[in-house]
């Protein structure tokens, strides 16, 4: 959990499918020693030697520094249709999604976004927007298949007792469909002058999302700070924004108190204690109760060996 | 490159479109010391510390045993169509592999199979293909969508000299479109009394995948040795199977020739030496062209750190 006033990070630029590692073929890499290394190749993929590119990214510069990247890239898509839906829980919305994945339907993107999240939208944007849990749908795919896809969507999400559902292939309507969920985070960060969001994500098995959504929202609607809950619901992602004044201790306290409750639940139904922050030094506490003991001495002999002085973003990720 | 009378690895389940690992979430691995370690979750994705899943997938059993795995599970697609389609070079079954790609239709197998393999085929299963380079194809989606795929690939394939385009959507019918592909590697190995196949692979970026299957089959085709090319055309990775008498050190010499050619023609064109089959003992030599001698060194230094005595799988993957 860090304290962040920027906007997300491009990690996350591909909402709510895969891991964005994926994309990742080779890199340029400065090593402790200040040698620079190249890694991977632009074949797509490669069983020649250990797969050092995956063990640098996510690794917060604690082996080294990445200072060229490599991506894999897509064609865009022949058609794109977007599509949102409104749920009376949080729990419909997600056993709406399951049931989409289930189905087998290539999702491209699907957001959920809880009614504290579209409250502070409406404030933000001047909308009317229904106050309840909402997902947002993209589709990628041929004509054909983009309407197809939002159709099945539509019946499903209506089985799930959700309602309203909006779909449209025009991009002046997509981009309008999306816009609540673009600027959900500033939305967050203007609702409280002078505030800051302290912003924490854990990812979990995805039949345990519904019930580890609903244990979060519970602990932060009690909770006397303002907060939202924003997922990428196709991982089994999902982020807390939680807001707080920098200048009071309560509420970083408080703040910590609900992150802490949130990612141990998220622990205890085998996920992770983050899905794409990573550790930094907030998240350095629940290192010991994610991993086995074994599984942290192979981080801590690796990082050993490729930084025996420590040098490299010293604190973070491990206690060494 | 290993002498190899199996049939094709687990690896190889998913075709030529993504690499496998993508899809391993945890693992439980038994290191050096005899520990037994779990990494991964259930979890679709994590930032919390160093990925040792992707570390030990690939590292042929030099870091650690392997001893479970937890894979992700994908839903059964709606509809599955499959296609055929002959062209008149190898280089044309290429570029509408590519035009199909960068159309964005999402292909979900796509293997190119070549006249010599064609012609075992054939042979072995008393059938009558036409003796050129084929096109072997998987569309999953709805019934709608694999349709739709189907007929946009075919109109490439005709603007790249195809011809016989055949697709189905019907189960026998598919399994019949494919069943030439699925004997490949039996009807090669059936072809010369005794034979045994020398089975390499390469990877190179797609954009020359034509021009390295073209010197590949140069070579291979004024060899005395028989063989055949496969390619999963999708990732830009192909194989050349090549027969063998396992008693005959000229037939060994000149397959090794034949490898080492086309291993370095990948090589050259900023490939890896091997996509799939992985390094163990044979491609141990290409690794120092591979990689840059800082890279080559991490890996040491990780066998090094986990492995100090060199007690898993020695001699494989790196010159310790």
């Amino acid at each position: 959990m860090e304290v962040c006033a920027l906007p997300e990070p491009l990690v996350r630029m591909q909402y709510g499918t895969e891991p964005c590692e994926k994309n990742v073929l080779a890199l340029t890499v400065v090593t402790a020693a200040g040698d620079i290394i190249h890694v991977g190749s632009k074949a797509r993929k490669s069983s020649a030697g250990y797969y050092l590119a995956r063990l640098f990214v996510g690794s917060e510069g604690t082996l080294g520094v990445i200072t060229e990247i490599t991506l894999k890239l897509y064609p865009l898509p022949e058609a794109i249709s977007a599509a949102t839906c409104h749920f009376p829980s949080v729990q419909d919305a997600v056993r709406a999604v399951i049931s989409i994945i289930q189905y087998g339907i290539p999702v491209a993107r699907v957001e959920l976004v809880d009614e504290s999240a579209i409250a502070a939208i409406n404030q933000y944007d001047k909308l009317t927007l229904k106050e309840v849990p909402t997902l947002f749908f993209e589709f990628h795919g041929s004509t054909l298949g983009v309407q197809e896809q939002a159709e099945i969507a539509q019946q499903i999400c209506l089985e799930q007792h959700g309602d309203g559902f909006e779909w449209s292939a025009h991009p002046e309507d997509r981009t309008k469909l999306w816009q609540a969920r673009h600027n959900a985070y500033f939305a967050c960060l203007q609702r409280q002058a002078g505030s800051r969001i302290l912003n924490t994500d854990i990812c979990v098995p995805i039949s345990k999302l519904a019930q580890c959504i609903d244990h979060a929202a519970g602990h932060l609607k009690s909770s006397r700070l303002k907060s939202a809950l924003l997922g990428h619901v196709g991982d089994g992602n999902f982020h807390a924004l939680i807001s707080i004044d920098p200048s009071s201790p309560e509420d970083m306290a408080d703040a910590e108190r609900l992150n802490a409750l949130i990612v141990k639940d998220g622990l205890r139904a085998g996920g992770t204690c983050t899905g794409e922050h990573g550790v930094g030094r907030h998240k350095i506490q629940f290192m010991k109760q994610e991993h086995d003991l074994g599984a942290l001495e192979i981080m801590r002999v690796i990082k050993n060996a490729l930084d025996l002085e420590n040098v490299l973003n010293p604190g973070k990720v491990l206690l060494i």
